[in-house]
């Protein structure tokens, strides 16, 4: 079987949450770089498989999927029987709180983490100074995302139970970046939340992907 | 069997999401209603439920879940085979589209089209004036959003296809209050979208639903 095409660059944070992903599935995958200096990703062709013009794009055969996180829960259906369990399928309990979990990476962990990303990595190499304001407001609200994470990370290794699942891989990216930061604090100062990323950045998998998270590598 | 335990109040967008997938879905609910007046969703007994303090949260026996775009998924996956088909679980390629749909609302539309509405429709409640500049902004922005809807849906009928699914699902509720302001035209304005929604919003289980929206009747 031909193998999936990836396309994306491996310093994305979105490019390394599906890479992580297709890693743990041990699912076989090629890298198909796009130009993001020259705007590849805003072209014709790239658009005609994503018509938002961002990467990564995933090729399977004749689907074509865009949205990492879409295209996370597609990898993880399709080969539920093969490499980690991400989803839980088997259990109802444990399902819903991979899909909890997941849609809280999404919608409260995302949302204020990203901008602190984006500011620090993303800002500087587009001749943007950082907009301290945006990094200070989100680094209080993210600090009480991962005050919720603290105490459910006291009673679970991971964030949906025992078991590394989607719900946690999601946050591999940001995290990994945001750790070469003076904000690393936000992980450290959390004993509970240190000890999960300690555990989650230490699998095979997320070593690999973050190797290529080589963004803003002189902070 | 026990109906499922729905917490939260019926003009709520997050709770309206579930509702409608209930409904769909033709599950039995009841509504646990949240005074949000009094801050309920804030005391201990709430946040056990739901760490976050938001409605709304779904409780199906020992198990309990939170986060609107979680739980439809839950339901949909729970209740595959009763009601509207709203995964296309049967068919990988339907499947993928369902996915990425979903997480385009999520991630495009959501964050461009929530801040219209909480201007319009919760500052005024909080009494405050609503952010004009923000209104402006975010109304290019899910311009843009809605021209890539447009064209997807000048080759099929639903937003994944020809079938209704969780990706049109999740956006009824905003479209639903949005629709009640001079910013319907973001809707009116694109043809394909206009017909779209008005098959998604006659739907038995979307007027219900809708019907519950009352948030600033007077605009």
């Amino acid at each position: 079987m031909a193998p999936l095409k990836l396309h994306g660059v491996p310093f994305s944070t979105c490019t390394a949450r599906v890479r992580a992903c297709l890693e743990e599935k041990n699912v076989e995958y090629e890298i198909c770089p796009v130009d993001l200096g020259t705007g590849a990703h805003k072209r014709p062709d790239f658009i005609s498989k994503n018509p938002f013009g961002q990467i990564p794009v995933l090729e399977d055969g004749d689907i074509t999927l865009f949205e990492s996180r879409a295209i996370n829960n597609y990898i993880a259906h399709k080969y539920k029987n093969q490499g980690t369990d991400l989803l839980q399928h088997g259990n109802l309990d444990d399902f819903a709180k991979v899909l909890v979990g997941c849609e809280v990476e999404s919608q409260q962990f995302n949302p204020t983490m990203g901008p602190i990303f984006f500011n620090i990595f993303i800002a500087p190499l587009r001749g943007w100074a950082p907009d301290q304001k945006t990094i200070d407001e989100n680094v209080v609200k993210v600090g009480t995302v991962l005050d919720v994470y603290e105490k459910r990370l006291s009673s679970s290794k991971y964030l949906a139970g025992d078991c590394y699942t989607l719900a946690d891989l999601n946050h591999l990216p940001y995290i990994a970046y945001i750790m070469k930061t003076p904000h690393a604090d936000l992980i450290n100062s959390r004993p509970h939340v240190k000890a999960w990323w300690e555990a989650v950045s230490s699998r095979p998998a997320s070593v690999k992907v973050s190797q290529g998270l080589t963004l803003g590598s002189s902070h």
